[in-house]
């Protein structure tokens, strides 16, 4: 049962054992990213938890706070709807329940709200838009670092591809800093049904590579613009290359090498900045 | 005793013990990187190996391969000075040696060159140059990840003041897919003792902040352009930020957070390709 906690003003409710039902969601949380997470995910951290709390895509289903933390940040914790439970425990019951140390004492468990279907979204989208695609990144660290530029600058959705990995891992919420809990993002099948998609909705397809004939510095932004990224390596099949508008970033001598997650930063500034 | 490596045809010296001294610069690398270094570094990986023998820099040392790579890296290896030994070691005494398994199989030790003083060498930079300065910045990953972008775009010069970590530091060097080791860097005592240093070469020094004053994707670069970052946190103090030309990339609606290498990396793309 909540109690009011006198020194923040609102209620929480104490944990006092690590097997406690109302905390299973947080339950060894680095294996239940592997095994599957029933549309529920994982925010870390006090920024994450600003973000989840302002932001209106997926639901909020609960927070867990270290005791010692909560004076420091009850005015975050005055934004939390009075029908999301808020959990307190000991550092000693946190780490036991979540598996590992929770250094900074600060969780909460979402739930992501599906956003229908890309061609009805793409469809309703203003005249003036900007999309990011990505094909086969596995990387969570480039996945978060690409959803926190789109984030930034406003993108108004992410296209995935099958082979790309979840946006609401653990941690690629954390490196978007919770920018992939504001970009509403769908998957599709494969990167040629994400190219059609973009198509038929009248997006000009920019695909970032370094053998495209355009120069990105000197591209006029389509009205419509789609940004499609692919892995560092190999980088975007030949086949989808040769469907879109190839764009490059000149680079300097032989060291012709950049992050991809920082090549989105790059190409979505030069986009919303023209 | 270097003997003659059939497979690949040139001269290889094998380890067969962890505790051979002509290793002994591979020995425990994790705790080397903590306690000091003696000017030396450690470059991991065949990406990085491949930087370190093509860059003037610095000096190669030594390089040690698993056995099981040497014939997928023989192209890499032959350019592999004579004056250089080349270890080669089974997984089990090269991870013995490490401290930690080398699961790539590809390690080199390089021994910094000083690169003078930093005033004689802005000065004798051409007309048109393009320096990065750091201030406060600790984390390998974004000094590798500025390193990076500073060598894709073709940066002269990187100085740092006495806050910001090593660039040689392990981690930053492959971060930086070995960027770290093709630019230039001078460590000053202070931030102003940077801004100083920059003025007086003639530098027109671009402060990045969320606060600045320009925009930069108006900004016309300057002949000589020093680009100055700070931590995502703070920022640049604000006395350090009364002494430059402060620019901002403005951002949208309550998201206001990019990630320091990235920003690096948009404004270094703006400043080269205008």
């Amino acid at each position: 049962m909540p109690v009011a906690y006198s020194a923040v003003g609102f209620e929480v409710c104490h944990i006092d054992r690590p097997d406690d039902p109302r905390v299973e969601a947080y339950v060894s949380i680095r294996e239940r990213d592997l095994v599957g997470r029933e549309g529920r995910f994982i925010a870390e951290g006090e920024t994450v938890l600003a973000v989840l709390l302002r932001q209106k895509l997926h639901a909020v289903e609960s927070v867990f706070v270290l005791d010692k933390r909560l004076p420091h940040i009850a005015h975050l914790l005055q934004d939390v709807p009075a029908t999301v439970p808020l959990y307190v425990a000991s550092r000693e019951v946190m780490d036991a329940v979540a598996g590992f140390p929770i250094h900074r004492g600060v969780l909460a468990v979402g739930r992501r709200r599906e956003q229908g279907e890309a061609a009805a979204f793409l469809a309703a989208l203003p005249e003036r838009a900007l999309v990011v695609g990505f094909v086969g990144l596995a990387n969570h660290d480039n996945v978060g670092g690409i959803f926190r530029n789109a984030a930034a600058f406003g993108a108004d959705a992410v296209l995935l591809d099958d082979t790309s990995c979840d946006p609401l891992y653990r941690k690629a919420i954390r490196v978007s800093v919770g920018g992939a809990l504001c970009v509403p993002f769908f998957r599709e099948a494969s990167a040629h049904a994400l190219v059609d998609l973009l198509t038929d909705a009248g997006f000009s397809v920019l695909a970032l590579s370094p053998r495209g004939m355009d120069t990105l510095s000197a591209l006029e932004p389509p009205r419509r613009a789609a940004l499609l990224l692919g892995t560092e390596g190999p980088g975007l099949p030949d086949d989808v290359l040769a469907r879109c508008r190839t764009v490059s970033i000149p680079m300097h001598g032989t060291f012709d090498s950049l992050n991809v997650a920082t090549t989105s930063g790059i190409a979505l500034h030069h986009l919303v900045s023209r």
